[in-house]
């Protein structure tokens, strides 16, 4: 099976790294709009060859779209048009824009909406990692709107990853996803402009900064081309889960500047009740 | 050199292993109120024998307090009045009240205040760890104050344990610390309670949850039993970083409700900053 791989970046890399390792893909092309990062792929040998989107597509059987989620949005409807009886997936960390908008296509049964719940705050080929999707889960949406042959062969890809396949559809995806991934990268963000507006010695910082500071603060890191498009797709969840956390952490501003150390109690042991949902 | 600790839960239990393995002391004495951390102490070898507290303190060269900071301010004039020639240091994530607590003594000049920056999510003697403090900071606090015979021999043992030592004075160390540890708890502990508040699919999210969402919620396991003194100690920086964190939230909320998206980059771009002062 031949692959075209559209952005070679952080999940496009690594979706390379698995394939190969996993024999899936005899050959993995590339469409990358970044010189450098064209360059980097093929170097690193991410991808066998580097070609614009229209050749890529009409040489593969699997097409992975793995670019921001608003650039997949606006690729989506033209490839799936291209395609014969080609499989087109996306990887995007938002769905229901992505489904609507395929929805257009005459060729939708084709496309399986999908987010491998994976990533790191780095990007670009260099950050592609091998191993990178094991233990993790994968949400597939929509699955009703794809043909199952495609199904069938995008399940048997990511279990080969060693992914945990969920279903869902594509609205409940971008409310739970709001709260598993997009909020904790906004607080990510926002508290590293808190340190970097407040705290001027950053010698300081940088010599006493633990573990705690920094598993809460490395999603800070991330690339804003990624994350604006998928806060501004999911903007409504997103606004929701803000909203809700900033009254949150009013609670524990109350409880300081009244003095109620109960109250803060009570917060932190409802708190740790997250043991229950986490690994 | 024998060696009394006060309280055997993580840090306790972690300095004994490090004290162990280096050589440092022939014997460790446990003073422990919770009964069951005391035999837990024992049988996994934490210490060689559990004492009370007067006991302890006469058959010891070092006394190591490493209780929530409530009880260590407590506790600290009437152990540093009942020793000779010893030496007396605490664990505290908070350094201001503990050192102005201890100049009433006659005998502080035998204190020396510590903040070895190494914590995890985790409490008592269970959670101790074999070179838990390895490659991380330690802060010495108002050095001047102390003793320097015991000065040198804890930069000795913090040394021997691959720590790099820090010297503040103990009202900058809490302003610092409420920047670098404790507002990144306080936004874990909400964060935690956000999703616990909206999120009523629990078992979605647990499906779900990839590594961003661990890290940015994982220390919300924390014990509010250490916690709640801390902020209690730490009160007015706190909130001050908190105040400041609400309002950083606020501006992304802003840039969402207005579209602002070119702001919103903006924001991230400028948290992308942190990456200099990041490990």
């Amino acid at each position: 099976m031949n692959v075209a791989i559209i952005g070679t970046g952080l999940i496009g890399g690594s979706m390379a790294i698995a394939l190969r390792e996993k024999k899936l893909a005899a050959k993995i092309i590339g469409v990358e709009s970044n010189k450098q990062h064209a360059e980097e792929a093929l170097k690193l040998g991410l991808v066998d060859e580097v070609d614009n989107l229209d050749e890529a597509i009409s040489k593969s059987d699997l097409i992975i779209l793995a670019v921001p989620v608003s650039v997949a949005e606006k690729m989506i409807v033209s490839i799936l048009d291209q395609t014969d009886q080609q499989i087109v997936i996306d990887v995007g960390s938002t769905k229901n824009a992505i489904c609507t908008t395929a929805n257009k296509s005459k060729k939708r049964k084709r496309f399986v909406a999908t987010h491998p719940m994976w990533g790191t705050e780095f990007s670009g080929p260099k950050a592609a990692e091998t191993g990178a999707f094991a233990g993790n889960a994968v949400v597939i949406c929509d699955k009703e709107d794809s043909d199952p042959d495609a199904v069938e062969w995008v399940e048997k890809m990511y279990r080969a990853f060693g992914m945990n396949i969920l279903y869902m559809d594509s609205v409940a995806h971008d409310v739970h996803a709001a709260y598993v991934s997009h909020i904790s990268h906004i607080t990510s963000f926002a508290l590293a402009n808190t340190v970097l507006e407040k705290e001027k010695e950053e010698g300081t910082i940088f010599g006493m900064a633990s573990g705690g500071f920094e598993s809460t603060v490395r999603l800070a890191k991330s690339n804003p081309d990624m994350w604006v498009p998928i806060f501004q797709q999911n903007r409504e969840n997103v606004l929701d889960v803000l909203n809700e956390h900033i009254s949150q952490l009013r609670k524990f501003k109350s409880c300081l500047e009244k003095e109620n150390y109960q109250y803060l109690t009570e917060l932190i042991e409802n708190s740790n009740k997250i043991k229950r949902i986490l690994k």
